[in-house]
């Protein structure tokens, strides 16, 4: 067995620094996006809007209501989250998996991570003005595209 | 090569008990999730509760309808199994790559996937008075967080 | 160490080929899904229908409108993906680490992601009779069920 058999067997291990990286901001953004529950949860009791018959007791009111503005703005940064956020993760733990160059992909997993922390403070927490969402949505969308390229090239002779 | 570097590298293979366990688990949660897609498409049959001019003749009605209750319930339930069950398998696999003591892993594994189980029962299938759901959710909602928090740590200098 | 356990170490690594496939065909899909959100973008431009007031100036229309069908049917194509796109590639991962059959994980792979191309296209962008589109559905969905069985078989007496 020679060492480089080694290397690629341990590229999604503890031994590989930028999967290190690639776990520590993954965690990050996954308790990031379960606040977005508790955010919801607040905006409900706030607002008293209760989707389930079952709930109303629990949360003193006597009617199910939907479509609250402050409720649908955070459920639709969430959703954002899972539209943009899980194919992030996903995209890059096969990127780690190429063997990238190890300084790129740490910083891009770090940007990645940080625009979508930024993007749900500015969409479901400050509401602040365009285009910095847009902003936020585009530098995560970016990379994923380049990481799934890079992927992509990387194995394309096995289509 | 010493016997530590195999053991790292092969935490994510068919070798390491604590990631059979995790397989296991993550693949009857995926297929929960798939019910859920039968579930919702009986009870837009029950109700002929139509989202797409397309599928009006397969359902043997007449116009698009939005809204239903009951529909809305179980989507509402698959919708909550997107926003926690792909954490929870995300995060969990990052956990198990961090090496965790393997009883408390496969418990957490097995407990949170159990949570999620029961949540939909009580949820989507025979709802049931709270706080049963709010527990399930909690459940499994603490066991993310726990092995997120835990990754972040055990990583924590790559950051 | 024996060959044996090296073999199994490198499951998810860059030299096994169905692994490979695996990331080549997800990182398609996952380029697809970022694909919906553009649509979604394109669709909110056509009928001016702003879901955030900040958005109103950008999009150049005066309040929020919701429940545009042609924004919604996107939205409902984006949505199935996040539903069965995520969890397919989730259990094909598990799949790959079990060491399937790689020709028969291979076309699996393929036609399971291909089936999910050829859904967002009858759905979301050239709307066609049914059932191509509950084809397309079910194609995929019958391979999930098909990897999930099998993983779980597999690993079984860790349960």
């Amino acid at each position: 067995m020679n060492n480089d058999t080694v290397a690629v067997a341990s590229l999604l291990s503890k031994s590989n620094p930028v999967f290190c990286c690639y776990m520590f901001w993954s965690s990050l953004l996954i308790l990031k996006m379960l606040l977005m529950s508790l955010l919801t949860a607040r905006q409900r009791m706030k607002t008293k809007t209760v989707a389930n018959p079952e709930d109303l007791r629990m949360m003193r009111t006597t009617e199910v209501r939907f479509h609250d503005q402050n409720v649908e703005r955070v459920r639709r940064a969430h959703r954002n989250d899972l539209e943009n956020i899980l194919p992030f993760m996903l995209v890059s733990l096969a990127y780690v998996a190429c063997g990238p160059h190890a300084l790129t992909a740490s910083l891009l997993i770090r940007i990645g991570a940080a625009a979508r922390l930024l993007h749900t403070i500015v969409y479901a927490v400050i509401p602040l003005p365009q285009p910095i969402r847009a902003i936020c949505f585009f530098i995560n969308f970016g990379i994923v595209i380049f990481e799934a390229i890079y992927v992509m090239i990387c194995v394309a002779k096995y289509i």
